[in-house]
């Protein structure tokens, strides 16, 4: 291998916010990291941070669930087979649950959910895996739980450690009705003033916009348990900047963006059923990553899991303040492409730019 | 602004091959950059690639179609509004194409298609973009018609730059159905002694697991349009190394893997029906996907769009690579962590690792 | 077979109305005939079909497209000779609409679709079919296409009559993207007095609902390019009544029920996009449908498909009557149920309860 | 309302079979009734009851689960607000189980699976109803859990009896992954002189398509957690004779078909995840249903349940004779058609014709 073919890819970086946070896992103002080669995305996000901390509580994040999946894949004879084998997994629980326990120190088994299709067998586990994202945990515990259920001699034969209803890297509908990742809300009531200031825009142009561009639009390009502008260009962003496995953008990807007008302003929801996250683990040594994961004051000593879970909210406020500035761009004809012009000729300065000057991201 | 700011993001990356890849794109062999935290998806492909190279004609890449969308929303009074405006535009499709073609020196207009849901008209505009990815030209283009059919005095209102029906960065199957990006699909036929040798499986083992973990599993988990194991892993990397807008793995990982056990050996397909790609445009001018561009071979004098269907090509092969590598490693109990975790142990030293030690990724 | 073996089933069924129907395939009233076990679902139709006739127009249908569809499965060796035999395929489609024409008066082929996946090569052929719902007749076009592409000799192998990308009977995306059936939009301007009287519910609380429970509610279910509370109910009742193949309920039973709160109203509407429907062909021949189908209009001397899209018309005003009328139900809490049990009591004689007695079918 | 408004309308119906079944809900030979406007469904589901007849066993029928479930939809003001009452639902799960057995002798509450999006909570009831289908009990239960709810305080308004994550009537990939209805699979292994002389194909060609078809075609037509020709047709008709709320069919439709090629010969199973069927409740009071459950040994002494099983494994094994009948068909260039045309020709007569002509019905 010669020195050229070991290299680093640099993206560009940028710290964008601060953003103004409170909930159930976080109260605090922090600055995000958002590493993209689309840089209209910085001032996209900073004006939706803008708008955070212009309101009390700014963005609230209620974080609801926490869990990683994997599946395996067994194969009977038949349906009687696999079924019987079924049976036989929730009776004896119990001693998966010390299999797993065995593997890690933070692994914990907390559901076993099968599916018989003809003969074969899926088995999902979904385990708690601290602040580590969990897939290497939840592979290592997926190996061992396999082999056990193997030695019962159940009739079963293996079929694959990873099944595919998992899932993994793909869009689904099963990661939202059962989990994976975290689960977690941002939402915001942004006064009437704020939205025709700050956004150009008003409540009832957004709320009509989040229903049919959103829901409706959604709906007919088959968006699968999913209805938003763009939650995967500031998933992206933050991902490569905090040393996530970026590839997970395509689960996090799927949320609904929901709004109502209210007499006191907009009511403004970003919902992210499963945003695979972690503070530990691969890419988490590297050097930026870890003066990242420090700067966002995700590496305190707190519980297993509270820093991830930070993270979490960290990461849903910024997917909240990137879409409310995008749509609210796109409430006015003409704006998003104007500003995105001058993004193009400032490319570089975008932080000179007056304040007010979105620069949206051409894009979604 | 503080100086730390602003900085760039490194992500450790590896040329990897070569591939031999043919197909009516590309004949050549050629080495691929992938950058990632995910260092065993580095000899994933690397498995992969070697396979290539010991096939005539290697990994065949059929490209099929090349274009870019953007959806724009219209709101009539009611449907019969919708539906009058709706035959106005396909009946001044003309002066459509001509607005397009005023936007830029490589947009062309080459498909309208309109849906009506109530009183909204979404109206998807499809154009040629040579070698750019296309999302700025089409926002462009789609900005321009916009202006246009509110000029007809059609009552139409505006509703959205974009109506969500394009789909950028989202799960959808109207991409798959009506096109987005590059059509393409990475081929190959592999003896059975190569299947054994290099990849320690066999056809019959191979078909099995595609067809029940990729198809029956997907289609349980809900993989809209999709069956595969982890195209978005390959994705991620290469996008990265490459300077692609790397949400659109969203779309890219929406893809089918199809097998069949053949006399001659395994025949083995992923199809990619819409594989966003650029060589030109946002993000292409920093020197290292500059570099990257030129050493794949994207930077030659070709006609319009020819780099880019060359890149989508070697893309595409990339990801059967990856995808053959992981699945044949999941055919086998055990392999997988064993792989990985031989990887973990030499992290940083797998191209040190004796041929045939896959170090599979655990993910997907 | 003796002759308990051969009998009819008998379903409950009664005439409801008059709907107001004006648009571009009807301007009438009619009363529409409803076989059903669910026996609440008359007076709820009853219910959205007084609504119609206090309002000038009454329900306006639109009628966007009509067409049948079939898709073929042909094996190639490889995606570059799939995709030879694509491009072959569009060259000669002059001599595919020639075949389509040779094997029947009414089927004109208007559209062929094709993707590869692989190796293997699905054509979707899309067929103008009079006022037949068009199956037989586009399996009878299929099976001539398919004979007619194995002769021209391009390395194809026989797949499939029927690929599945068709799609009948299963819920999809592609019949929504490319069209199947009949494609129709019914929609209503509800003044504010209406809705309060005859509804007891108001604008806000119907959009409200719509959102809520239709769109988002939908969008959690995984509710594929569908969003409304019972469109298969309604289908079901007519289509029984009127001697279609209601099977094809699963197709129509996706729509989306769209609405919005105006000044003057509440604007909603009902979008099918693929509503199968004839007044010729198998089941039509029978006595008690050939009268319905006399009774509502549809046996008239008019253009071919002229009858079939106003039948098509009137159903979709049909299930706007029983979705508007269950949706006002549900917006007020309790009273899905009181409806339901007064019509549990009064079972067989709703039709001499007081006006205003909704008796909402309680599924949905 | 004149004489000429009630009425019922006929449909023709025959009793196919009789169909071995065993299992763990049956042990058994059955005719079955098939209610149907498309006749040639007759002699393709007699086909599978043949072949059933032929094998040890017969079609083997594993009922897995049973429930019925109905989603409330409860409005907070922001998701904090949402998550609160959530954790609260169920740290009161206790007095939830108390208030739905309150409603009836049968209804008892065995899941509660809540979604929160922005600040609407979707509450997801799940019940066992005895041999009733369920939806009025369901609905009774939703009503008494939803009063009793709002009684708590908890910061919630009503939003709506049902809010769509039921889901009843539509496609779905809830019902998929948390159950709704009987969750059976039918399986049959076929010895390959059966499939030669009986079906006049081979296990190769029959694996080949099921892939192929339905799994691949399906996958590109977007059908939603679903693989199989043509479920819908056998429910229907089957739905149809024993008074079911035949709009269930929706989500019957839903369902995989898999199959393996093995040295025995083929084994073929249809899953069917979500089956809606009862034997009490509405619709089964009408002479000719009570005689066709009686005739299906449906109306036994049996436990709360048993005999609704026992319809279901039917239903499963009716839905493969069928699924099983037309695949074999489809092997075949040109078989599907003549096999049609012979049965228009002697329409009425098919229980005439000579054994081994099929007379496939020619949709899907």
């Amino acid at each position: 291998m010669s020195p050229r073919d070991t290299l680093t890819v640099e993206i560009p970086s940028r710290w964008v916010g601060p953003l103004r946070i409170s909930g159930n896992a976080i109260d605090d103002e922090v600055e995000v990291p958002l590493a993209t080669y689309e840089s209209p995305l910085w001032p996209s996000v900073g004006r939706g941070a803008r708008v955070s901390r212009m309101i009390e509580g700014g963005i609230r994040a209620t974080l609801l669930d926490a869990r990683m999946a994997r599946s395996s894949l067994f194969v009977a004879p038949d349906a009687a087979g696999a079924f019987a084998a079924d049976q036989v997994l929730h009776e004896r629980e119990e001693e998966l649950r010390e299999a797993v326990a065995g593997t890690s120190r933070f692994a914990r088994l907390i559901d076993v959910h099968t599916e018989v299709v003809g003969n074969l067998l899926f088995v999902r586990y979904a385990l708690t895996t601290g602040d580590a994202s969990g897939h290497n945990m939840v592979t290592h515990a997926a190996e061992a739980l396999q082999a056990l259920i193997l030695s019962w001699d159940l009739g079963l034969e293996y079929g694959s450690i990873s099944g595919n209803y998992c899932t993994d890297k793909k869009p689904s509908a099963v990661n939202g009705d059962l989990g994976r990742g975290r689960r977690v809300v941002a939402d915001i009531l942004i006064p009437h003033d704020v939205l025709e200031k700050t956004l150009r825009t008003d409540a009832k142009r957004m709320v009509d916009l989040v229903v049919r561009k959103n829901l409706v639009g959604g709906t007919i390009a088959g968006s699968l348990r999913s209805a938003n502008a763009h939650y995967a260009n500031m998933l992206l962003a933050i991902y490569l900047a905090t040393g996530q496995d970026a590839a997970n953008i395509v689960e996090g990807s799927q949320g609904i963006t929901y709004a109502e007008e209210r007499e006191e302003g907009l009511y403004f929801s970003c919902s992210l059923p499963h945003l695979i996250v972690g503070t530990v683990g691969n890419g988490k040594h590297l050097a930026h990553v870890d003066e990242a994961l420090e700067r966002l004051g995700c590496r305190a000593e707190r519980e297993p899991g509270a820093n991830a879970n930070r993270l979490a909210a960290i990461i849903a406020a910024t997917v909240l303040c990137g879409e409310l500035s995008l749509l609210a761009a796109q409430t006015n004809q003409g704006e998003l492409m104007r500003a995105h012009r001058s993004m193009e000729r400032g490319r570089g300065s975008a932080a000179q730019r007056p304040a007010g000057t979105p620069g949206e991201e051409a894009q979604s």
